[in-house]
C-alpha cells in the first residue's frame, strides 16, 4: 500500500533532473505547505523507495538533501522528521550537519555512511567543529565600530574598496603583526575575504596544471581542494610531532620541484604539532636551496598555552621565502570573512590581480570597521580572553582523556591551538568508530578526511573549540566508554572502511 | 647637482626587490616622516632618474605606484605632489586613479602611456566609471537593518554561514524575482560575493584549460580575466544594437564547441546594447541545438529608460540552460559584496564546492541584513529612485552629446544601463583621444579594454554613473571640443597606437 507522501511525489524519468532532487523538491514543498506537519515522521527509506520505484540510495539522497537544507532532521533508530521551524539557525534550531564542520570541504558523505542518516540535534557533544562558539565573540564592541564608521564615513562605506585593502587597515595591521615579531609595511599586505581566499588566490598565482605542490601529510581539506581545483599532483609529507619530516621533504625535492609548499607550523590543523626551531631553521634553509615558496597558514599561533613564546614562520622569514596567510576565524569572529596576506613582492602583483578578478574586494564596510577595532587597541585584550577561556578548555579536554581513555590509544598532546589528534590502535580504522560514537551523540572528525585520497586512518580529531567544560568532561567519559566496546567488538576486523558515497 | 630626495633614496642592484618598489618605498616613507611635505613638490622624473641612475620609466613606475597608494597626485605639466593627507578616500581627498575603474580589471598602463602620469584630482570629469555614487546610497536604511540584525541573531550573525548562503535571504531573493519573472527556489539560489565572484566560480566549474569560451565581442574585461586564469580560449561573437550577431555566432558554433558563452543581454557593458526578442530567442534555440549553457551577467536589467518592459533572458530560460548572475553593485552598492547566481541543477552541486572553496562563505552579517532590507519591500521602492536618477543624467547626456558632438562621430543610443558606446571615424584610435581628454580633465574608457587583445580601438565608453548633471553638460561640451581639435590634429595619422607598459 502507498503511503500519503509518496501519493504526492511524481517522478520524470526524463533525465532533466535527478531523481533524488526531484523527491527532495516535491518533499519541501509538503513540508512548507505544511501537507507534511512540523515534527511529523517521514515514511522509511526503503518504504518511500518501494512505493516511488527508485533505489533507496536515492530516498536517502534526498532525505540528506532535505536535512542539509534544515527541513528535516533524523533520529538513529527512529527516522526522519520534519523540522518545527526552519531557517534562521538560532540556538535552539536544529543546527544542520554542514553547519559546525564548514571548516572543513565536506564531510557530508559521511552521513550516507552505512544507510546512516545522522542527527546532529542539540544535545550532541560536537568535538568535529573547530570553530568558536557565538557566545565568544566580541558581538557589542563590533556593534560599536560599525556604527561609528557608518556615521564617519557614510556611503563612501558602501563604496567599492581598492583591492589590495583599505589603506588604513592595512597600516593597522602592519602595526598589530609587530605583536608577532613581523617587520611589514601596508604596501605588502593583502586584505582578502578569509583564509580559504588567500588559499585559493595564490593557487590561482602559482599553480598550473600538472605541477607539484607539496603538504602536510596529515593537512587542511579546504586547502587540498583549492589546489586540486588548479590541476595541482599533491606530495604529501609527513609531520611528526616537531613538524614536518625534513629527510623526507629532501628526499620529495630532490624527484620534484614544487611550486611551494602549504604549511601550518603552529598548532598545525589537524595534528597540533608545533614546529621545533630546528624544523623551522631547516625548512627555511630548504627553501632557500631547493628554491620555491612556502604558503604558512596561521589561524591559530594566537593560541598557546604554554610558557614559550610562538611565532609565526613569517618572522624568521630573512629571505622572503614565506607567504603569510593570517586568519582570525579562530580568535576573532568567522563570519566576518576578513584576513590578510603578507607576501614576498616577487609575486605581489600577480596577487592582487588574482584577488581582483576574484571578486573585486573585501567589503569595505567590515573593512573600515575592523580597522576601527584594531586601531581602538582592545584587540590584543580580546585574544588573552579567548586564550583564557580556551586554555580552560584545554585543560579540562587534556586531564579528562588521560583520565578516562583506554591506554593503547595514543597522543601526542599539543601545547596551543583547538585539536587533539589521536590514534586508535594498529588495525582499527576510526570511520567505524566516528560511526559508533555518533550512535551516543558524540561527533568527531575521522582521521581520513585529513588526506587527498581519504584513505581510512587509525587517527581521528578532537576540537574543543565549540564545547563548553561541561560538555568536555561528559563527552570524553561517553567516548572513552563507546573505545573501549568498539576496541571488542572491532578487534580482529580490519574491516574495509566503509564505501564512500559521493555527494557534494 | 643631486636634489635633496634623492640623496636619500639607496638603490640596491641585488635584484631582491624591484627598483620601482625600491624607490616607491623610500619616498613613502619620506613622506610619511614628513621630510617631504604635503603639497611639495617631487623631483621631475627624469631629474630623479638621471641622479639615482636609473631607467625614467622605473621612476614613472615608482611614482604610479605613490599615486596607486595615495601618496602622491600629479597634474599634467605641473609635475607630481604629495598629497594633503592620505588614507580615508573621503571626498575631497585625492582620488586615486583605480579607484573610479575598479570595475573594470586595471587601467593602470595607461597612466604610464607617453611618459604620461595622469591627474585625478577633484576636478577631473569622470565620465570612466560605471560606478554609482556614494550619495545615492541607502545608507541609513541599511544602518537601521544591521542594528536589528545584530539585536536579534548577536553573535550568530558572525558565525560561519552555510556556504550555499543563508536561507532566509535565498527565500527572499526566490521571491524578488519574481519581479523579473523568474520563477525559481531557494534551494536553486547561490549566494556570492558579488558577481565578479559568479564568474569566477563559473569558470572553475565549467573551465578546464584548452575549451573554448565564447564571449560577447567587446565585453567585460573582469570576465576575460577570468576566463583567461583558467587557460580558456576565447572566440569573440560581435555583438549588434539588437544583440550578438547570431549567424557569427552559427558559424563558430559549426567550427568550436564552447563551455558556455558569456552574455550581457539587458544594457551590454561597454556597449548598452539590448538584446531584440529575436535575438533572445535565436540565443536559447542555438544553446538547445548545440548543447552549451549561457551564463547571464544581469547588473543593469533595472535601469531601464524606455517604456518597453526589460526582462533577463533567464525569465524566458525553459530548458535549463542559463545561469543567472544578478549584480545589486548598480542598482544598490557596490561595496556590499553581495550578489547571487540561479543555476541548473545540473552543474548546482559542482557551483557549491567552488564556493566553498574560494572562500567558505559570504559574509553572515552582511548576508542577514540584507535579508532583512529586502523583507521590509523597501528595495523595489529605491530601484526606482535610482532609475529615475539616472534617467535624467541619461537624458542629459544623450541631449548634450545630440547638441555637441562633432557628427562624425557615430553613436547607438541605448535605451538603459549606464554607458554611451561612441565611435571615432575610421582611422582614429581612441586611446591618443583619451590622452588628449586626459590633459583637459576628462577621463573615459578607451575601447580597446574591452577586447582580450586589447586592440586599439576607434571606439570608446562614456558613462554617466558617476558625474551629476553640472558635470555631463560641461563634460560633454569639453570633450566635443577636445574631439574637433583632435580629429583635425589626427587626421591621416592611422597611428600605431601608443606602446603599453604592463604595468599591474
Amino acid at each position: 500500500m502507498k503511503d500519503n507522501i509518496s501519493i504526492n511525489i511524481k517522478i520524470d524519468n526524463s533525465g532533466q533532473m535527478p531523481l533524488y532532487l526531484q523527491i527532495a523538491r516535491q518533499l519541501s514543498v509538503l513540508i512548507k505547505k505544511g501537507d507534511i506537519k512540523p515534527g511529523e515522521k517521514l515514511p522509511p527509506i526503503r518504504k518511500l523507495a518501494r512505493n516511488l520505484g527508485v533505489n533507496p540510495i536515492t530516498v536517502v539522497n534526498a532525505y540528506k538533501t532535505l536535512e542539509e537544507e534544515g527541513y528535516v532532521y533524523s533520529r538513529i533508530g527512529s527516522g526522519t522528521f520534519a523540522v518545527n521551524h526552519y531557517g534562521y539557525g538560532k540556538s535552539g534550531d536544529i543546527q544542520k550537519f554542514s553547519l559546525p564542520l564548514l571548516e572543513e570541504t565536506d564531510h557530508s558523505e559521511f552521513s550516507l555512511m552505512d544507510q546512516g542518516q545522522i542527527q546532529i540535534k542539540p544535545g550532541t557533544i560536537n568535538f568535529a567543529s573547530a570553530t568558536p562558539s557565538p557566545e565568544l565573540f566580541p558581538v557589542n564592541e563590533f556593534k560599536e565600530v560599525l556604527n561609528e564608521v557608518l556615521e564617519r564615513d557614510k556611503g563612501f562605506a558602501f563604496s567599492y574598496q581598492e583591492s589590495q585593502g583599505f589603506y588604513p587597515l592595512r597600516e593597522s595591521i602592519a602595526n598589530f603583526v609587530e605583536l608577532y615579531n613581523i617587520n611589514t609595511t601596508p604596501e605588502e599586505i593583502q586584505i582578502i575575504s578569509g583564509a580559504q581566499q588567500g588559499i585559493d588566490i595564490i593557487s590561482k598565482v602559482l599553480i598550473n596544471p600538472g605541477d607539484y605542490i607539496f603538504i602536510e601529510s596529515p593537512s587542511y581539506t579546504g586547502a587540498i581542494s583549492a589546489f586540486n581545483s588548479r590541476g595541482a599532483r599533491l606530495v604529501e609529507i609527513p609531520i611528526k610531532p616537531d613538524g614536518i619530516d625534513l629527510d623526507f621533504l629532501e628526499n620529495s625535492l630532490n624527484k620534484q620541484r614544487p611550486k611551494f609548499i602549504y604549511l601550518m607550523p603552529c598548532f598545525q590543523n589537524p595534528t597540533g604539532y608545533l614546529y621545533s626551531e630546528t624544523t623551522r631553521k631547516g625548512i627555511l634553509d630548504l627553501a632557500e636551496r631547493y628554491n620555491f615558496l612556502i604558503i604558512e597558514d596561521d589561524h591559530l599561533s594566537d593560541l598557546n598555552f604554554s610558557n614559550k613564546r610562538v611565532l609565526p614562520l613569517k618572522s624568521s622569514d630573512r629571505n622572503h621565502r614565506v607567504v603569510y596567510i593570517k586568519s582570525f576565524s579562530k580568535i576573532f569572529m568567522p563570519g566576518l570573512r576578513l584576513a590578510f596576506l603578507i607576501s614576498p613582492v616577487q609575486i605581489f602583483n600577480d596577487i592582487l590581480t588574482a584577488k581582483h578578478s576574484s571578486d573585486i574586494s573585501t567589503s569595505g564596510l567590515l573593512q573600515r570597521a575592523f580597522d576601527l577595532y584594531l586601531r581602538k587597541g582592545i584587540f590584543p585584550a580580546h585574544i588573552e580572553t579567548t586564550r583564557r577561556i580556551y586554555k580552560q578548555r584545554y585543560d579540562t579536554m587534556l586531564s579528562s582523556l588521560k583520565k578516562f581513555l583506554p591506554g593503547d590509544i595514543s597522543m601526542n598532546p599539543p601545547s596551543g591551538g583547538l585539536n587533539f589528534w589521536l590514534r586508535l590502535p594498529e588495525g582499527y580504522i576510526s570511520n567505524n568508530l566516528y560511526i559508533e560514537c555518533l550512535k551516543k551523540d558524540i561527533l568527531f572528525v575521522p582521521g581520513s578526511f585529513f588526506f587527498p585520497s581519504q584513505k581510512p586512518s587509525p587517527y581521528f580529531r578532537l576540537s574543543f573549540a565549540a564545547v563548553n567544560n561541561r560538555e568536555i568532561l561528559q563527552g570524553v567519559e561517553v567516548l572513552s566508554r563507546v573505545i573501549r566496546v568498539f576496541l571488542k567488538e572491532y578487534a580482529g576486523i580490519k574491516a574495509p572502511s566503509p564505501t564512500y558515497i559521493p555527494f557534494l
